[in-house]
């Protein structure tokens, strides 16, 4: 039984705070909010943000960081991406050197094209920062459903601690070195999946959106491997699975805000619309930067770019992605002569 | 304008026969069924197979395989897999030396473990047998919707030569020197839908969903590179690609019967509702006799076929995946010391 304390307490920390609980771990969650904490202790259920699933009496709550981070065998860090920095620099008096923190959120800061794990490693100096990502929507961990994700780590050991600590019969985990590529690929994919619902919004079918997926994963991994990351990764759960499962889903906000601007509306209206951060928009700025900086071609993303920014019509951006100079799928390939 | 016959009018055969008359060719349709040779002469439809799209009054129609052959620039071969070997035989006479044949049917022969344009080979040592493959319903391409395929051959000559035969603004063609990556993938992935037709069937979610294809394509990815084809076709069009669709697709055979046994009917139940062919129930025979012969794990194939053939419970097949001995996602990959 380890000691664990998840910070934040959205929908995904919620669930993954149940799985460690129910996995017999001693299990803290901590939220900056006390309304929030005070439901959780008194309700122990999440009314908004994951309704229907229980809380165990053992749990505890807190709004205090110090108490939350201090003692603990690994954190959780489960801050939306835009609070990641400043919840790690909190954070930070409380780690003990090579304390595992445990990253499950996604996103490049655009100012610095960071990934999560750099930027707490950039606040917490001492710690010892892994990721987790895979195909996993909350709801679906928290009532159970099979799931599977990858903690990624920068020693075998780590890795395969964390493992052991989150594997459960309805939740498999699998090991990576490849953060890098891991978080590249979780933070681009809410650009194609903004992308795929522009092309469900304008009527088109699932030709178009599979195209979408499978081209738009294959120039994040010519980004990612080009910045670092191992081609593998692209093609495994948290690049393709997690692309899979963002696009076929109508709980994404990003795909919904994309449908909505398929439909004709501007971005802000769409956004407007989801009434939620919509990550990919976010995303898309610092995929283009990304791009310019490594020498990287991004069709996809670049056209998805002038449609959030520049007021592009969707259809000519589709036209003009169709029409493009023909191609080989994969330049590296010999021919028989 | 080049003068093409497409060789069997499926919907498939029905939509590419459109398509190549929409891009200027001169095209004959063949079938063996004098009554539906006669019904697409006179109706300009096909009624039963792609309704509602309507076939230009150039187009030609026979049942005479030597006219339907000889002369013609290239063949569209589109007749399903059971009816490669066959009609391929029937064809030989008529096939002059380098005629282009591209097969557009998937599927491996299980007595002989071959792939449809080997046997097309086997069968017409003359052809130049090429291969048309990649995430495309015919009823979306029969309505101009935005498509991306792979034309696979040989020679860098032939692939470009059928991208220009082929591409328009609605349908976007690749070129790939690796057909044998482009057959396997297009074939064992009715296997992986069957799956996540089991799993949607059980009520288990998307996360479920995402882990089988992605874990899914990573196996027969594990195997058709043993048998010389390139890992990057397996996450390409012809591979993830045309796995999202068929998944995706409440119209797919596979994924149906894949759903009545998730819900606990036998696979003959399954057949007799289905009431068509269902590809996967054949491939996942070929795929574990091809897995055996090359020495391939593959666990998820593996469990369907025990499914189908043994009355393995689905929930037990599941539980048995997701509890295999922890694993490191891509084992090749390095950790840090």
């Amino acid at each position: 039984m380890a000691k664990v304390s998840v910070i934040g307490a959205g929908s995904w920390g919620t669930a993954l705070a149940l799985l460690l609980s129910k996995n017999g771990h001693d299990v803290t969650m901590w939220s900056i909010l006390e309304d929030e904490i005070r439901m959780l202790d008194k309700e122990r259920e999440h009314k908004s943000k994951l309704p229907g699933v229980k809380l165990p009496d053992t749990m505890k709550f807190t709004t205090d960081l110090k108490e939350a981070v201090e003692g603990k065998d690994f954190l959780v860090l489960a801050v939306p991406s835009t609070f990641t920095r400043g919840t790690a620099k909190n954070m930070c008096p409380y780690v003990a050197e090579g304390q595992i923190i445990v990253d499950v959120a996604k996103g490049i800061e655009e100012a610095t094209l960071m990934t999560l794990s750099q930027q707490i490693e950039d606040e917490i100096p001492q710690a010892d920062v892994a990721v987790l990502s895979g195909p996993s929507h909350a709801e679906e961990v928290g009532r159970g459903l099979p799931t599977t994700v990858v903690v990624g780590a920068k020693t075998e050991k780590t890795a395969e601690y964390l493992q052991q600590m989150f594997a459960s019969e309805v939740f498999r985990v699998y090991t990576s070195p490849d953060m890098l590529g891991m978080e590249l690929g979780g933070s681009l994919k809410n650009v194609i999946a903004l992308a795929a619902g522009i092309a469900d919004g304008m009527g088109y079918g699932d030709n178009t959106k599979a195209a979408l997926i499978t081209r738009g994963i294959a120039e994040i991994a010519r980004l990612g491997v080009k910045m670092g990351g191992a081609v593998e990764t692209f093609s495994g759960l948290t690049g393709i699975g997690d692309l899979i499962v963002t696009c076929a889903s109508v709980h994404s906000r990003n795909r919904k805000a994309g449908y909505l601007m398929g439909q004709g509306k501007s971005m802000q209206e769409a956004m407007d619309e989801v009434q939620m951060v919509v990550e990919g928009v976010y995303s898309a700025k610092a995929a283009v930067k990304l791009g310019e900086k490594y020498g990287v071609s991004l069709p996809i993303i670049n056209k998805v770019s002038e449609v959030l920014f520049d007021g592009k019509d969707p259809k000519e951006a589709v036209n003009e992605l169709m029409l493009r100079d023909n191609k080989a799928e994969h330049t590296a390939l010999p021919w028989e002569k």
